[in-house]
């Protein structure tokens, strides 16, 4: 791919959050949607109308490989992430995609391995790396600012426990929400070595019918010797609740967002303000970024990254950790095969 | 124009904000730019190909009448804006237009009157008004949150001082920035009937040469009894620092966004947050939002807002404010003629 | 009076705020209460109980001049201070008196020339100069951090309106409510030169009886070119609301307690905090803190600050602002004569 | 004693904290402190006059038996609590003595144990109690408004690391430092079931010397099936950081500190603010309100609290931490034998 001319794309799945990502792409210098795809019809042709692209699909895989496209967009379900993943790769293209990549290690593995072989440009969508809290700690712990580091914290409460259907196939509460603060850890502080998990069921129990735990805290050592916490709920009746912090010799970061607009209101002997609701609000401005980030790597010939190592390696990070739980003891990393 | 079918834009001007304009149009619904005119033919074909459209043109009035075109998006330089709104009034098209119609009472009365004998759809960019925290606000404010109002106070401080050449055609400090904060106090409280400035330089001798005042503050007296203050600068060593309050007989709203990113530091006995550095980072959202509503408007066939005649008042406010200054004396907002 | 022994106290005024005052000088080493003194003979003895000391009497005169008394602290109502502060000057006393001296400028001058000629160690109870926000702002600016000021702002809101009698013999807003303002400007940025006050009553109709204003809004020039801006009001529904502000040309600082205790509340999508109710909670530290310094400065023969040279031009200050708002127009401070 | 007359206390041990303790006492109603002891003449001396005290002695002994004595107040090294709080029992005292009662679950047990058969009123001081954060987050949960608990979180870090002498008297990490969180937890949760924790030596070799850590995270279950998590650092180069939440089915209280006095300091594009040194600006408040709190049950009749039960029981519970960090397992609090 020229990496001064435009970007084609091939766009594939137009659900809510395919709908962000087109509207985010549009605005983007060099960049030009040709194709979107979706089964439904009328998603197809709504996503192609947005992007004002040439072609509504139904078949993804026809996308993939529409003329003059570079890069390929996936925002399909879960479960179709790692074959559209290799189906581009192998057609060499550029891959965005959602993350996970699979909910299975193995799987996971293979496309890893596939991606490398063919050496292809692949993002997973870890959008919190492009938050600009996120970006801006992971800048200053890289500058020293902190010192050695020594501690870390992270606490994510999602604001609406998800239904039945959704529980089953989701990996459970480590793989699908603790993921993203696993991530998070690796990337502010560095690669785990052993955790420990506590969970139980407080909010509702159909996570115990789904064999799950909807709220948790985990010990972390990392290979560096910092020592963490995670804590994990499914549901928060205050809003969208993530909060990040890393500690060190010098100094420390908090990275939280407790309020939505830049209102206070004062009444009655006290002050308050609004929360986000959930993750769209929240990082409104990361999905942006990360797709940015994505297109202009790829205009400059840079890898993008978070790549899918580093998918598969928070994969058997979040992996360690359900097992820890489900086994009731410490459970090194290592022991996790990929 | 059909309200279901979507809305054809031309859009005149490709400068920094006209990027960010074209940007935040791209990803909308219904919307399709079809002209990008600019008189530097390179700026021209950058917006095109920004909005993937049909024509890149030099002469922005036959982007007006290109085919198909339904609204007229202007963001070209301050002088030319009456004679191009006229123009789009005219050829029966909706009009955003950035602010202001113009710097002079009569100039501006006469586009206000054109717009009206046309019924044309007009929207002029007090983008303020569309962040989240104005919003909110001024939803408060109309529930009745805060009671019946008492004080207004609103505090601006531009970053950085505008160069010399921009001072002597900018209108001075209150046409050119306090006029922002006379619109929000019209739109959160109600006109104005009577105003008290005074104004210094201390920034820069610069102004002094340019016959204007870099520092300024007002008494406001409204209409409904409320009493207001302004503080205006031209510079800010701290970053952009916009902060508005107002107060009733139950409440209190305070709007105001010290803090850029969800990043706090701490080190050496202290906690440190960053600012925006200006209003491109602070009104990111207002931006986006503003245009949102033009289009909206423009589909369920309502009439956007702030249209011209708000433009107008709060002209005749900044001019006002001004004669205050330059007579050193109050000035009743009726004094002055529209 | 030597300065390393420990300092005999007479305490006048047992009242809410005599008691306040006789807690902390409880805790102050080298400070002795001996006799408190009020005209009702329970509070006298609830005082003398509280202090440990040894006389509770009922005639303020005697406790003056008791035996072993080196400083005389003064909380009786406003139309005896001045008195009283005159007695304990010409007694050779040391003197610590709640703010006014008087309400009258001929009054206050009088006193503040009997204290120079007794060459007196007199404090007046300006308490906010010793709150740590205030005290750090006075500081920094110092210390040149704001670079040249330009510009400050204050808002005081009063939680509960006072009563028809009080505001009678008040003096009025502004030389009983708005002069804690006018004390920090000339604390904090210097003399103010001339002023410009417009008021209204918005919050009861008393106060039209009572021939005042309830709500004021103030324009402030200072010798040094700064600009100023004030707010006055005698309700706030959200407790008691003081903020002030001080920006210059390298840097701002911004002195306010929205938060009474470190608890934030999240709930229903918004977070929430309580507001200080009233002075004696928002200043209970800066209460503490100017009578630790006056009896500091008695120990180590340092003359204790603010004095009455500094209540008298406060005075003057607010009798400016006064004239300014009755006869509408700008009033130069010095034509205010003492 | 009558609970009407004025009470006398026996003060024990002026050191720093005791001077802190003496000052706040000072200002209390119907509260008389008659004797003050401390081995050191001279400290002895300095406390009496502070509190302008009938006795000073160097026999803490002899103060307890003081005539007029019906409350002591224990301020000495920690080695002599359990005595001290044993003899004033026996001699039919109230007490109030600084936590711990002993580093040892025998001798804490005994003194619980004689204390409850003398029906002694006896408070511990674990202050954070009295904190008006703390305090307003109890009465919330009490009231029910955070619904039912889910999860707790304390962070603990002390600004400046003890010396080796210190370490090796100090019971450890857990039994030292963080046994106001876990006294923390269980006030505001309830009493915990089981606890895992891991430490580590980030800070000084120091520690590993002492056989101690200076880092650890701890997970908790509480018997109400709430999870937990407490990080604990033995230094902080940002000052004193202390910050607790509890989050509950409909809400959650966070209780924290940051700013340490109400100003903010804008320069550079950022905004900055101070932190509190250490537990004695951070809880100012706290110690003055527990004293106030003792003296107040005594003077109604009603039991002072927290109790030697409950300084027992956060004993018990970080000794079982500190098995937990050394035997790297899970330790369950019903194996802690007292």
């Amino acid at each position: 791919m020229a990496t001064t001319d435009t970007i084609g794309v091939a766009f594939l799945g137009v659900g809510r959050m395919g709908e962000t990502h087109l509207r985010n792409i549009a605005g983007l210098h060099g960049v030009r949607v040709l194709a979107v795809a979706d089964p439904r019809p009328e998603a197809a042709e709504r996503g192609r109308a947005l992007a004002n692209a040439e072609a509504a699909l139904t078949d993804v895989g026809q996308a993939i490989t529409y003329p003059g496209v570079d890069a390929v967009i996936i925002v399909t379900p879960t479960e179709t992430h790692a074959r559209l993943i290799e189906a581009a790769a192998r057609a060499g293209k550029a891959v965005f995609s959602e993350k996970p990549i699979a909910l299975d290690l193995g799987e996971t593995s293979r496309v890893v391995r596939l991606v490398q072989e063919r050496g292809a440009a692949v993002q997973i969508g870890f959008m919190r790396r492009f938050d600009p809290g996120y970006a801006r700690a992971k800048a200053r712990i890289g500058a020293g600012d902190l010192g050695r580091l020594e501690t870390f914290r992270a606490l994510s409460r999602d604001t609406y426990p998800p239904s039945l259907e959704f529980l089953r196939g989701s990996g459970g509460l480590f793989l699908d929400m603790a993921v993203h603060d696993l991530d998070l850890a690796r990337f502010l502080v560095g690669e785990v070595e052993e955790v420990q998990a506590w969970g139980a069921v407080l909010i509702d129990d159909r996570f115990a019918q789904a064999n799950d735990a909807d709220t948790a805290v985990t010990l972390l050592r990392f290979q560096n010797g910092v020592l963490g916490v995670t804590e994990t709920s499914r549901r928060s009746n205050w809003g969208y609740d993530i909060r990040t912090e890393v500690a060190g010799s010098l100094g420390k970061v908090v990275i939280e967002a407790p309020q939505k607009t830049p209102l206070r209101f004062a009444r009655d002997f006290s002050s308050s303000y609004d929360h986000f609701e959930n993750f769209p609000d929240r990082f409104e401005h990361a999905y942006r970024s990360q797709l940015q980030s994505f297109f202009q790597d790829l205009q400059v010939g840079r890898k993008p990254s978070p790549g899918p190592e580093d998918a598969l390696e928070t994969l058997r990070l979040a992996v360690a950790v359900t097992k820890s739980w489900r086994e009731q003891r410490p459970v090194k990393v290592a022991e996790i095969q990929t």
